[in-house]
């Protein structure tokens, strides 16, 4: 009986090419068929990572989200568009997993850890021999760039999305130890209005492009008020327990 | 000027060796000095994680934990022995530092995520150039094995450790999308508690040895109330918006 092939989602880590796993390696380079999603107009940023890494041989399928710039979750339109995406996505992996190959597919950071293989896992994981090979995030790769123990003792971490609203993202960091905001980007504003009310805007750390080229580490209170960061940009605020 | 060797925090990741990073391996195959935690009577888990790529003429450091079982952090001998103990074991790393040694420590899963090599960076990191690479942590390689996407979309994460008091747990479980329980251990019966409080223990995934020979992945409400499990053990809270 043929099972078909195996769906792989390959975690490369946060953006240095070194801090790939010698598993994920291993699976590249042996995978017949290498996925990735990417913007329009760009490279695909978990290609960039691996690029080096490819035998040249490899099917390549790009998967290109179909807004240019990020549309709010909370659009109307963003639901029904990504879930359409995302299915068409699945079915040309399917024509290749239904042929008998297999598929990697390239994740930035973890693939499970707030990942777009996990929409294609979905959909195709009951349907095919699924695997998933875990990566490092992006955020150990911006603390440990930056310095910081994030978590001691009983610290409890929060990872926080900064799409959520102002209020609620206060609420939130006024009530934990150690926090991480993910997808900065345009919501940069609100999260500094959030941080200053929940006191924690002098310990607030903002890397963009941590691991990367271009990287830039600072304290968030020493960034101009209109300063704009790129996609790849993490908030930081380290926990205070346990120490020594 | 002498500036001292390099103190590197190394991250082997959360058990399975293939799920070491380049990087981390090609500073290992270069260090002069290894140094790794371990608990009296045993081998050092990073150290085994490793052990198939250490040279074999390199000194080896073992720095023995004080107590042969868990102390709960809330025991009043705790702080003092634990500080005595990070104390000295900074100072023998300071001395092959001071002699221009380069010093790799090796770090279960990510150095700066609840591990102990933040207490010696918290004493060397103003005396030594200092550097820490990265790695997959526990719960990334926990949930990779079990299958299972922890956040989508905005998703909140918490990560708590098992050792807070059961009412905390219980409060901060009902409060948040997607969780992760590390410091299992003998906190299992009060974290099943409290999850039961928040409504979440159908949902939770007990994975102890996660990526280790001997991995074991249930439900944790499948288990009997008796059951003991293993130091590295982790329960998982998988989000539930966003999917689709
Ligand atoms: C859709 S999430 C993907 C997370 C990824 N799966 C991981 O494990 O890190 C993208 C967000 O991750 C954060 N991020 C990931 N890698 C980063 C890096 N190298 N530097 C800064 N931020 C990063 C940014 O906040 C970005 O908006
Ligand atoms: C002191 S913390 C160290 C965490 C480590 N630095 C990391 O990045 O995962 C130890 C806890 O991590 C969790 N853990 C780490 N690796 C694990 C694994 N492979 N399987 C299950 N639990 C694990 C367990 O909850 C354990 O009690």
């Amino acid at each position: 009986m043929n099972r078909g092939g195996t769906l792989r989602g390959l975690g490369v880590g946060p953006g240095d090419p070194e801090l790939v796993t010698l598993k994920a390696l291993r699976h590249l380079e042996a995978a017949e068929v290498v996925a990735y999603f990417a913007k329009r107009g760009r490279p695909g940023h978990a290609w960039t990572v691996v690029a080096s890494y490819l035998r040249g041989d490899q099917v390549e399928v790009r998967l290109e989200y179909p807004f240019t710039t990020e549309v709010p979750v909370s659009d109307a339109r963003y639901p029904l568009a990504m879930g359409r995406f995302y299915d068409e996505a699945a079915e040309r992996l399917a024509a290749h997993l239904e042929a008998g190959r297999d598929v990697a597919v390239l994740c930035e950071g973890d693939p499970f850890f707030y990942g777009s293989f996990m929409y294609l896992h979905d959909r195709l994981a009951d349907r095919f021999p699924t695997d998933v090979v875990p990566g490092v995030t992006g955020m150990s790769g911006c603390w440990a760039r930056a310095q910081t123990p994030i978590t001691h003792g009983d610290d409890v971490l929060t990872v926080l999305p900064g799409t959520l609203p102002e209020a609620e993202l206060a609420r939130r960091l006024a009530d934990t130890d150690a926090a991480v905001i993910m997808k900065v980007g345009r919501n940069l504003p609100a999260i500094r209005r959030a941080l200053t009310q929940a006191g924690a805007l002098d310990r607030a750390i903002l890397v963009e492009r941590g691991t990367m080229p271009g990287e830039h580490i600072s304290l968030l209170s020493d960034e101009e008020l209109e300063h704009r960061v790129p996609y790849f940009s993490i908030v930081l605020i380290p926990g205070r327990k346990g120490a020594r």
